[in-house]
């Protein structure tokens, strides 16, 4: 069964009308502490032998990751971080070395992030480490973003380079020690959530939907275009991309925004915005985050394709497997 | 490294002045979507291999039960189950027809209580099945009740049997196929939460503190009398215990009480009231609940001995091992 068959099967025939929206997008958004205000909602495990393999992550790295994947979900709704609820289980072999530093390190990320663990549940796991933590933020119900909201002829739009989380984890799966591997591979460890420049989005009314990108852009972008009801064009070429990315795909005479599109485990944003509003949201965008987005294609109405791949200008296959987990 | 000193381990330097009640407590206790109002969050996980066995149980089973230890969570604070948030990690070999009935009756045993499913995450698992449910529910703040309230000369109540659910854990393990084991082993899978008397006692004013009996009272009452900062006296011959148990104990040449006192997975209400307002309370409860309750023991002021144990006037040492998983 597929991730989305599954997900499909806990769908309650009868929701409760308080919920804002359920099952479906980033996060969960769910009535607020005060009238101005919801509650987000979003949880992401991860798994020993699925998302990690223990001796290629220190306990600091996947302390740090644990929190920031579901960081991420919270700035893709334009909102902030609040609460979080860790679920752990750890095997007995774990020292308590690796459990001190793992749980100083997941504190100190949420101080860095002025968020406070609020709960949670520790087990004894007969196999490898899993880590399920529930994160709450809360947004102004006005900057609330959804990946709903796209309209044709919106500019589709990412915060940054793609690829490199992908490229960083086959150079783990093949040991390839090389130092561009190194650096890679680091983009994969450090998950930066983007939550100054949610935050920032969703105070933009120009701004009509977001996600984050953590599948992929080719696997993202059709859940935001099917709750939009609208299909996509993407100009692979102008996909940012890192210059190890470029020398990494140009050893393996791999197509770098081929590759960068399939991409996985990027936790960039990925934002539409009205076509006339775009210079003007880059030029504040640039003011106040201190960095660049970057366009990639335009929404479209709806067609038989969900979304038409181009590279300079000449229609593309998407060949490329994609990434998958260990 | 103990549970406990694991949680202590995550505990924020600073913490938030909007959280009511952060880790300690059954659920965590924040800002409610109304003045009256607190949100409550608890999360529990449940991991093949520690907390039950594939073979042993089935998917419907698994379902109700990884949905009521968290709800059994919302019942001890007062409150009423809202949302649920479900992330899970499934093996590969696990069968569709196993995922379609677990996930029909986590829906089912949500609709039974009020509860929606409005978020999660689904993975696949290099070993085990892991459920991680994050349940939600709500207390007026009134009915709000905590492990820290219990003063002394209060009397020690819980709200049902005792020690059936390891007795069934216990002829499991041994496959005991015994008609007997049957039943005391359903105990162990149909976990009831007590959602109906928790809101009953949440509304009373002479209720002083409540928890809820997941570890077994002997694990579970030190938590309580720690948070309240007394000690108790237990009489063990109060305990009530089922006919079942009973039968069991004396087959094994136990003491049934101090068998069931140390339990296990009991997932009855343990709850602590004023003296001279047991009787009232008591009548209450049976007219409202049309089921009774049961003094254990009562609150003593703090002294050498968090718990004294007495078995029919007579002072007894619980040398009994206890629960174990897996």
């Amino acid at each position: 069964m597929k991730e989305s068959e599954i997900i499909a099967l806990f769908q309650n025939k009868k929701s409760k009308d308080n919920v804002i929206v359920g099952i479906g997008d980033d996060a969960a958004v769910l009535p607020g502490v005060s009238d101005g205000q919801y509650t987000l909602v979003t949880t992401d495990m991860l798994i020993e032998g699925t998302h990690f393999l223990r001796d290629q992550i220190t306990a600091e790295e996947l302390a740090r990751k644990s929190l920031a994947v579901n960081l991420s979900d919270i700035a893709a709704m334009g909102g902030k971080p609040t609460y979080v609820f860790l679920s752990l289980a750890f095997p007995k072999d774990l020292s308590d070395g690796w459990i001190a530093q793992f749980a100083s390190a997941f504190v100190n990320a949420c101080e860095d992030y002025g968020v406070v663990v609020v709960g949670g549940d520790t087990n004894q796991s007969p196999n490898g480490i899993v880590i399920s933590p529930t994160v709450h933020g809360t947004v102004s119900k006005e900057n609330l973003k959804l990946r709903s909201g796209a309209k044709a002829n919106d500019l589709i739009c990412v915060t940054g380079n793609l690829g490199d989380s992908r490229a960083g984890f086959q150079c783990l799966q093949k040991n390839a020690n090389l130092e561009l591997g190194r650096r890679l591979a680091k983009k994969h460890f450090l998950v930066k959530p983007q939550l100054a420049a949610g935050l920032f989005l969703g105070q933009q009314k120009s701004v009509t939907s977001m996600m984050d990108i953590s599948d992929g852009l080719v696997a993202d972008l059709p859940k935001l275009l099917s709750l939009s009801n609208v299909s996509a064009r993407i100009d692979l070429e102008n996909i940012p991309v890192s210059n190890d990315l470029l020398e990494y795909c140009s050893q393996l005479k791999k197509n770098a925004f081929e590759f960068a599109a399939i991409g996985g485990e990027d936790y960039e944003l990925l934002f539409t915005v009205h076509e006339n509003n775009f210079q003007q949201l880059k030029k504040d965008y640039q003011n106040q985050i201190k960095a660049d987005f970057f366009c990639v294609g335009k929404i479209q109405t709806l067609n038989f394709d969900r979304v038409s791949y181009y590279f300079k200008e000449n229609p593309f296959v998407v060949t490329d497997k994609g990434f998958e987990h260990f």
